[in-house]
């Protein structure tokens, strides 16, 4: 569970008297995530989620903050961030930097259909556009340098033939450059347990940890690889096809990124091969994580590769 | 109706592309409302309202819409203005400004409890200490100076023993200060119309036009003469009871607030009984108001005059 810093009702309460938000009536912490600490927190106004940030320090958190700040000014579907009486949006308690922000209403969906796919892709269309605006800079720490540098620490721990085929989706990768592609603010990693789903609705995008500015095209394969798939590694047409229309709807894409499409597929499943084989190779230390199967993107990749149907007709 | 200035999906369609709120799917009038026109707009992402302003120029209308973003920032319970592309929240539509809001849970409720006049009274105090850090100023147009000219502007229109009544009041006012009182932003109109009771949670408070920055303890006396007023004027102590008690949960009132409440019940019932003899006897040209009865708060004020006990104890 992800508990890492307990709260009780007697801190919280002092606390919450700095926002404007009711009394407290309930706590309860909340078992998923692997970083941060989280609690249900219950008041006479609603109900909210309280992080406290464990790795992040308060000097890094103002690029995330204030994104999630702006995108619910935008009315994009997330958890906007609650100032408190001092019109900050982090405050502090138990040591922690942390942050308040309103229960979103749905939940995830490990099985989403394709009018959910369409929905997502056409809110993360809306992001994109939204965050146009935003002033924010964050570089990618996990970009192509990252899983270059990473996947050479990972060959020793693999077998020949993954090693080979890794070495060389990562050598691909470096022969080609995404220069002419819009970049902007992307998400990074909205898989499906990164959104809430109210009825084929986004309830709300969460966790912005990952945000940074990049290629916005890779955001979207990245979404497309974990909403779509199939549990070989292939990816459902019908799914596929719904997200992109959706996505499209709301922001076509230019020539150049349908020209580089398929090998960006590529690109977004490598980051997460490459990361999942630290996780599960090099865990860090005291880092509770639950090691996902570090294979299953190699096999996305696989089923990309043989691909000549990329759904953007 | 308040529908002034019609809004077909052929205009309104063009017009969301400025922002990320997904394809128009449904555009309805609302009733409700005197002074704006009213849509609710549904789209693929949800379910909105459309404020087209008729009176208030764009340039009037920064302090009240700041107000409300600020306000929703910190987490008060009203619907916070959504931004377009530009990152500006008032924009243009057929010839008007307009605003764009979620659509709040909850409705009108005519018959309040005294578990939802708690919790008003509560929403109200965390509104008055949220909105301490708001820069914008403003008078309020509805202050003594106005009710005293207006009420001079009456009295040919009333019967002698109202006129006497009217005019003992205003002069009770004028020789009254309230000088030592806190002040800052109040709504200066939370009538039970004004509020979406969401069970008997606050879904939010809506119709900011008339804030300014004035007396906190008069915001109380006004939403306090309506929520727990009975159908003779008379006030229900139970209601007035749990209202005073869920604000002073939040802001308990000071000595000064304290000893000068029975007179500002009857300022709170003057300002109004005044603006509803002006609907009355001199309605604006072409105005579409439902005139309300002027009696009602000379009633109010009778019942003030003679309590004995006003439900601080």
């Amino acid at each position: 569970m992800s508990v890492f810093t307990t709260v009780s009702s007697d801190d919280l309460a002092p606390f919450l008297k700095r926002y404007s938000l009711g009394q407290l009536v309930d706590i309860k912490g909340i078992a998923a995530g692997v970083t941060n600490t989280n609690y249900f927190v219950t008041t006479t106004h609603g109900k909210y989620v309280l992080t406290l940030f464990e790795t992040l320090r308060a000097d890094e958190l103002p690029y995330y903050v204030n994104l999630m700040v702006h995108l619910g000014q935008h009315g994009i579907a997330i958890a906007a961030p609650i100032a408190n009486l001092s019109g900050e949006y982090i405050d502090e308690l138990n040591g922690k930097p942390t942050l308040l922000v309103p229960c979103l209403p749905g939940a995830v969906t490990d099985s989403p259909n394709a009018a959910q796919c369409a929905q997502v892709g056409e809110m993360l269309a809306q992001m994109h556009l939204a965050a146009a605006s935003y002033s924010g800079q964050m570089a990618n720490p996990r970009g192509p340098q990252w899983w270059s540098a990473t996947a050479h620490d990972m060959y020793p721990f693999m077998g020949e033939a993954e090693a080979a085929l890794l070495h060389a989706e990562v050598q691909l990768q470096s022969q080609h450059k995404f220069d002419q592609l819009p970049r902007g603010v992307i998400h990074a990693d909205l898989f499906r347990d990164n959104a809430l789903m109210n009825g084929d609705l986004v309830g709300g995008f969460i966790d912005f940890y990952y945000a940074c500015n990049d290629i916005l095209l890779y955001d979207l394969a990245i979404t497309l690889n974990d909403w779509c798939v199939l549990p070989d590694g292939d990816i459902d047409a019908e799914r596929a096809q719904a997200m992109l229309a959706g996505y499209q709807s709301v922001r076509p894409l230019t020539t150049d990124e349908v020209a580089d499409w398929p090998i960006m597929l590529r690109a977004a499943a490598l980051r997460f091969w490459v990361s999942r084989l630290l996780d599960f190779h090099k865990p860090a230390a005291g880092e509770m994580t639950f090691a996902k199967d570090p294979g299953h993107f190699q096999r996305v990749i696989e089923h990309h590769k043989q691909r000549s149907d990329f759904w953007l007709s």
